[in-house]
């Protein structure tokens, strides 16, 4: 199941290279932020329930849950090189050790993904653990590539 | 077909109500900015192929589509009481004139949803019909609702 979701991240990968997909660096750098914020908005919304700051709602966590994986697979095409300097926290690393942010990248959607399976099935404590695990892949990303 | 697709858009938008979703004005106006910065991204690449700058393919073309349909569905959220003011570009309009704005995003929608079906088809005088169509169905409400 797990390999299935996987080969599909893949796949959309593949029907949306990276080359010539911004005209601008900061056309990637806009569209990226922007991706992340909408990911964090819908994620947050699954974390307040997690952390019981809201009631749980099955539905509301799988269509935040639906979001939140459907975003994580978008910004990575806007990480291209020269995408490095202007109104943006990403650190050189991202450029410098590439594979170690790809890694960092695959990983998260791979947490993501389970959370979006977790969702789908509706359990409270699962959906927990799998919002906990995306959220150390987030935080992981973040402290090694990202500044303050 | 297109009542079922309409459907389908209700039923998200119920399973995402507006109460309570932003903690704060400001996080409403970055949100729905950033939809339209990522929905905007990906219409636009099907306007590229619309317009012949780039090859058409079919493939990318659905995968843009998809996305902007699922984007589509976002923003209105965000549009709440209060969120008229500060980094924004949000006519008074769309409060005063609730039912007129509504009205302009469903269309949006369902312009969108046209083009999502029409590029699923793979049939390129079709999607470029169907971008059109969306593409006024984005500047009307422009015209009416967003500053210059």
């Amino acid at each position: 199941m797990k390999r299935l979701l996987v080969t599909a991240l893949v796949g959309l990968s593949v029907a949306l290279p990276a080359a010539a997909q911004f005209q601008k660096p900061e056309d990637a750098i806009k569209y990226r932020k922007a991706a992340f914020t909408v990911m964090a908005a819908h994620f947050g919304r699954i974390g307040a329930m997690s952390a019981g700051k809201v009631p749980f709602d099955a539905a509301a966590a799988a269509a935040n849950a639906e979001i939140v994986a459907t975003m994580s697979k978008l910004p990575y095409s806007a990480f291209g090189e020269g995408t490095g300097t202007g109104e943006t926290r990403a650190k050189p690393e991202i450029w410098t050790n590439r594979a170690k942010f790809d890694a960092a990248a695959a990983k998260m959607q791979e947490e993501v993904t389970k959370l979006n399976v977790a969702a789908k099935g509706g359990n409270f404590d699962a959906i927990k653990t799998a919002f906990g695990a995306a959220g150390q892949s987030c935080k992981g990303c973040h402290d090694d590539f990202r500044k303050e």
